[in-house]
C-alpha cells in the first residue's frame, strides 16, 4: 500500500521536504497541512517588499517563471495535496495520526500517518508589555504582516516608527522606513546592535552608519509600555530612559521555534527547539522535524543553537524528503551564518564571535583587520572591517564577522566552506582565493586576516584590542602610543591622547633610539599594517619584548573617540 | 656574522621575501636585484589603467596612503638594499655569489649571498613571427608595456586593434580599447577564448558576450604574420583564414616562466618553471625560489602546473622569508583558481575543467547549473551559469567554473575553500552559505549543484550534456524532446527541433500517457529543475529507467542555435 506522508507547515521546510519525497516516491500520498492561507513563500522577501524592490507581493509566493505556488500548483506539479487554513491541533502517536480543525468550517477531523514530517516553523517573541495589543504595533513574518506594514506605512513624511529589536529583522526594516520617509528609531535591550552577530567593537562602525543615516539608536534601553492614543492604536512607547511618539511600532526582538504540538505529543524539546538528529528524525522515529521549529547543532560550537534560516530550511526540507523515502541522509550542522544589507553597508557573520566562543570555554586569539576589498587603486575599491576568531592552541578557526561598504559575501562563503571541513588558520593562509583587481586584493583581507593571528601565533608580535587599550589609557597608564603613520593622516584623523609621539614608518629606524626602552610603545597606523612593521623595527633594535605592542586594526578599529579633520 | 639574503627579482614575490625576511631578522643583510627600473608594481592594474579606472600609472607604485615604493622606500622602510637597472647573470652556486651587471654603466660585479632567491617571474610569450619585430605588436607585462600601449591608443577612433591571444591578459584588454573607440578583434588559436579556464560549452556564453559588445573573434585561427606599412609599424595581421588591417596589436598568448639563470645554474627546471618543494627550496638548499618562474603543485590534480597570479606570488614570498629565517614554513599548492570581468560579463573558475580533469585520467561527473544570482523577485537579480565538476565515485569535488552578469567571486572562493580542504560534494551541500535576498538565493546556486550531482550520482537521473544530445539530433535519432516550460516562456525561446514535445509541467502528471514509452524522451525546462522534475514524474508513471533523460542546464545552457523571440 502507498506509504501515507503528512506534512505540518507549508512555507520553506514543509514543501521542500513533500515534493522532495514525491520526486523520490511516485506512489507516496503525502498531504501537507498550513494553518495559513499562503504556502511556499519566500518570507525572507518581506523587507524587500516593503521597500519597494519588489512591486507586487504575489512574486513572493510565485516560481521564477510567475506561476503561482498555490494549492493547485502543488496538486499538479507537485503531486502533493495542500490543505490551507487547516491547523494541527494534536499528534497521536499511539494511533499515528494527527487531529486537525478546519479553521474556516471549524469543523475537526483526523488524518493518518506512515510518517509524519513536523515544520511548524517560528513565530515573533511578543512579550506580555503593558499595550501590546494595541493597533499599530507589527512583527514581520508573514505574507499578512507584510501588508498589514505596507499600509501603514502610506503618508509616512513626517511621521515616526520605532523599530523594537535590533537584530536582523528589525535591521532590514530600515531601509524601508527610512525611503519612505519616517524618523527612524530603534530601540535595542543590550548595548548594540545585532548581538546576535556581532561582537560589541564590531558593532560600532554599523552604529555609526546607522546614526549617520539619520536613525536613532536607543542601545541597552528596553521598553517599558506602549500607550494608544484613545483610538486603540499606539501613540507612544516608553522605555526605560525616554519615550517615543510614534503610530508605527516593528516588533522584532527574536524569533522562537513553535513546538506546542511536540511538546504536548510527547517528543523530546530542548530550550531552543524540537531535539533531532542528523537524520532529522525528532525523537519518535516515525516523526521528522526540520526548519525553524527545531534545534540547530552548531558544528563549530559542538552545541546546540537556534538557526531559523531559510537557507537551513530547505537543507532540512531535503534531507527529510530523502529519510521518508528510505534514502538514507543527513545534515551535519550549521555554522550561524547570517548576511544583511542597511542602506549601502554590508554585514555579515559565520561561526562563532569572540563573545560566542569564550562563553564556550575557548581560548581564542583574534584579530582586528580593516582594511580595502579591493586594492586601493581601483576606484570601486571600499573598505571592509573585519574580525577573525581562532582557537589559540589549535588554530582551528572559528568565526569571522565582516561588515562595511564593501565586499563581503565571498569572505563569509570562504570562510563557512573552512568552518565545515575543520580548516585552520594555516589552511585559510593557503586558499588560493580569486584574484584581479576588479574583485579582490592580491592578499585577500580574509588572508592578511589569518597572517596576522600567524604572526601573534608565532609570537612575533605582541596586540592590544582596542578595549584593552582604551582600558589602560583610560587607568592612566604611563606608555607611549607610537602612530608611525604619514604627517597628512595623522592630520586628518588622530586619537585623542596626550600619549601619542608621532613618527613616520620611515623614520622608525632612524629614530628608534629616542624612544623610551622602559615604557610600553604602543605602535599603530591606519590598519596596523604599518603599526606592525614598526613593532618589527623596534624589537629588531632591541627593544623589550614585553613592552612592544601593536594596536589591533589600527586607528580605523578605534571604536571611540578620535579627532576627525575629514 | 650577519646573515647575507639576495634576491632576484623587486616585483611581486622578491620584495614580499624580503620584506618579509627584515621582520623576522633585523640583522640579516639583504638585497634585491631588479632589471628594470620599476620595483614592487601592481602588474595586475595595468589593464585598468589602459581603462582609465587608474587615472596615474604611478598609482601601481605607491602604497595606499601614496607613498611611492621606490629605492629610498625599500631602505628606509623595510631595510632592504635595492639596486635597480641591475641584471644577475649567472649564480655561482660553488662561491654562494652571483655576477651582476649594471646594465646603465656596463659593469658587472659580485654579490655573496647566505641565501638565494630566485624570483625572476615571467616573460611574455613571443613566437617567431615574421613580423613581430615591427612596432605597435605589444606584449601587457610591465610598467613600460602599460604606458607604451596607453601611448598607442590616443586617437583610437576609426582604427583597429587586435588582440592575439583569447586568455585573461587578452580579454583584460577588450575593455579598454573598446571603450577608447577601437575596433577589436581577438585572434585565438583554440576554437575557444579562456581555453585555460573554460570547457567550450562554459566558454560560449562569453564569446556571444564579446559579439555582442562589437568584438570580431577568430577563434580557431592562428597568425601566420605580421606585415608593416613601410614605416616600421604594423599593417597588417595575416591569419591561416583572413587577414586584418590594424596599426595596434596586443600579443597576448601567455607567459613562460623565466628560468634561464636557475638552468644555467644547474638547478632542476621543470617544463612548467622551476622545481621547488613545498618549502619554497629549489634542488639548492640555500636557494629558493618563488612566484611566476616556479611550477605550482596544483593540489586538486596532484601535478604540477604553471600558475602565475599575484595572489600566489604573495604567498610564496611570505614562506620563503619564514624559511629564510629559520622559521620552517610550508606552501601547500594552488588550485588554479582565476577570475575576471570583461565589459559587465563575470568569469571565475577553481580546481580542474571537465577537460582537464579527463585528461588526467579522472572519472568525473558534472552538472550544468544556469539560475539567477539573487532570488528572482529582487530586481537586481542577475543571471549566471555554473558547471561543477566532481570525481564520479567518491564525490570529491574537482573544480566549478562561474560566469554571467551575476555574482561569480563568492561562488568560486567557497570551491578554493572546499578544493584546499579535500571537500565533497556532500560537504558542499552542506556548506552553510550566507542567505539574504540582496545576496544570494536561499539554495545558493553552488548548492543546487551539488545537488544535481547527487541526484545523478545516486540515480535519480540521468542527463545528456548539451553536446551529448546535440550529436544524437545530428545524428537524426528517434526521440522526444520534452519542453515542460509556460507557453510563453516557449515563444520566447525554443529549440529549432522537430523532435520537441510540449507539455507544461503542470500538465506531465496528466498527459504522460500520451508519451512514447519506446522512445528516448529528454526533459528539458529553462534551466532543467522542472526538466527533473518532469523526468521523476515519468519514472513515477513506469517509463523506462534508460529511456528518460534530462537535458543538462536546460534552455539556458544550450550553446548553440536556439529560435530567440525576444
Amino acid at each position: 500500500m502507498a506509504k501515507k506522508i503528512l506534512v505540518i507547515g507549508g512555507v520553506a521546510c514543509g514543501p521542500k521536504a513533500a515534493a522532495r519525497a514525491r520526486r523520490l516516491d511516485p506512489e507516496a500520498q503525502i498531504t501537507i497541512v498550513e494553518r495559513g492561507s499562503e504556502i511556499s513563500y519566500g518570507a525572507c522577501g518581506l523587507p524587500f517588499y516593503l521597500e519597494g524592490e519588489i512591486k507586487d507581493i504575489r512574486e513572493l509566493t510565485s516560481t521564477p517563471v510567475g506561476v503561482p505556488r498555490n494549492v493547485g500548483f502543488f496538486k499538479a506539479v507537485k503531486g502533493v495535496d495542500v490543505k490551507i487554513n487547516t491547523e494541527a491541533v494534536a499528534i497521536n502517536r499511539d494511533k499515528k495520526s494527527v487531529t486537525v480543525k478546519n479553521l474556516e468550517s471549524g469543523e475537526t477531523g483526523e488524518l493518518e500517518y506512515d510518517k509524519l514530517v513536523i515544520a511548524t516553523g517560528s513565530a515573533p517573541v511578543r512579550p506580555p508589555i503593558p499595550g501590546i495589543e494595541l493597533e499599530g504595533i507589527h512583527c514581520l513574518k508573514t505574507m499578512d504582516d507584510g501588508s498589514a506594514i505596507k499600509a501603514a506605512m502610506e503618508g509616512a513624511q513626517g511621521r515616526t516608527a520605532v523599530i523594537v529589536g535590533g537584530g536582523l529583522i528589525g535591521l532590514e526594516c530600515v531601509e524601508p522606513l527610512l525611503n519612505a520617509g519616517f524618523k527612524v528609531h530603534i530601540v535595542e535591550k543590550l548595548p548594540f546592535v545585532l548581538p546576535a552577530l556581532l561582537d560589541e567593537e564590531m558593532a560600532k562602525p554599523l552604529m555609526g552608519h546607522l546614526k549617520a543615516k539619520g536613525v536613532t539608536l536607543h542601545c541597552g534601553d528596553g521598553v517599558e509600555a506602549f500607550e494608544g492614543g484613545g483610538n486603540g492604536r499606539v501613540a507612544k512607547i516608553k522605555t526605560e530612559q525616554t519615550s517615543i511618539e510614534t503610530d508605527l511600532v516593528i516588533l522584532a526582538i527574536g524569533f522562537r521555534p513553535v513546538t506546542d504540538l511536540a511538546q504536548a505529543a510527547g517528543l523530546d524539546v530542548g530550550r531552543m527547539g524540537i531535539k533531532v538528529d542528523a537524520y532529522m528524525r525528532t525523537s519518535d522515529p516515525d516523526i521528522y522535524a526540520g526548519g525553524d521549529c527545531v534545534e540547530s547543532w552548531n558544528i563549530v560550537a559542538g552545541a546546540p543553537m537556534y538557526a531559523p534560516m531559510g537557507s537551513t530550511a530547505n537543507k532540512h526540507g531535503r534531507v527529510i524528503g530523502n529519510n521518508l523515502c528510505g534514502w538514507s541522509s543527513t545534515f551535519s550542522g550549521v555554522c550561524g551564518t547570517g548576511v544583511c544589507r542597511i542602506m549601502g553597508f554590508n554585514i555579515a557573520r559565520t561561526g562563532l564571535t569572540e563573545r560566542d566562543a569564550r562563553a564556550a570555554g575557548l581560548d581564542v586569539i583574534t584579530v582586528l583587520a580593516p582594511g580595502p576589498d579591493r586594492p586601493h587603486y581601483m576606484a570601486e575599491s571600499k573598505p571592509i572591517h573585519m574580525k577573525l576568531v581562532a582557537e589559540s592552541y589549535t588554530g582551528r578557526l572559528l568565526g569571522v564577522q565582516v561588515l562595511g561598504p564593501g565586499e563581503v559575501l565571498s569572505r563569509v562563503d570562504t570562510m563557512a566552506a573552512l568552518l565545515k571541513m575543520g580548516g585552520t588558520i594555516d589552511d585559510l593562509a593557503d586558499t588560493d582565493m580569486a584574484y584581479a583587481p576588479p574583485f579582490s586584493p592580491a592578499i585577500d583581507n580574509l588572508i592578511t586576516a589569518a597572517h596576522i593571528i600567524q604572526n601573534k601565533r608565532d609570537g612575533l608580535i605582541r596586540s592590544y584590542t582596542p578595549a584593552q587599550l582604551k582600558e589602560k589609557l583610560d587607568r592612566g597608564e604611563d606608555m607611549v602610543l607610537l602612530d608611525v603613520r604619514t604627517p597628512k593622516e595623522l592630520e586628518m584623523m588622530s586619537l585623542p591622547y596626550k600619549e601619542v609621539v608621532h613618527i613616520p614608518l620611515g623614520k622608525v629606524r632612524e629614530k628608534a633610539s629616542e624612544l623610551p626602552k622602559d615604557k610600553e610603545i604602543v605602535c599603530l597606523c591606519k590598519i596596523s599594517l604599518r603599526g606592525y612593521e614598526a613593532a618589527r623595527m623596534l624589537l629588531g633594535a632591541g627593544f623589550d619584548r614585553d613592552r612592544i605592542i601593536m594596536l589591533d586594526g589600527g586607528i580605523l578599529a578605534w571604536p571611540y573617540e578620535k579627532n576627525v579633520n575629514a
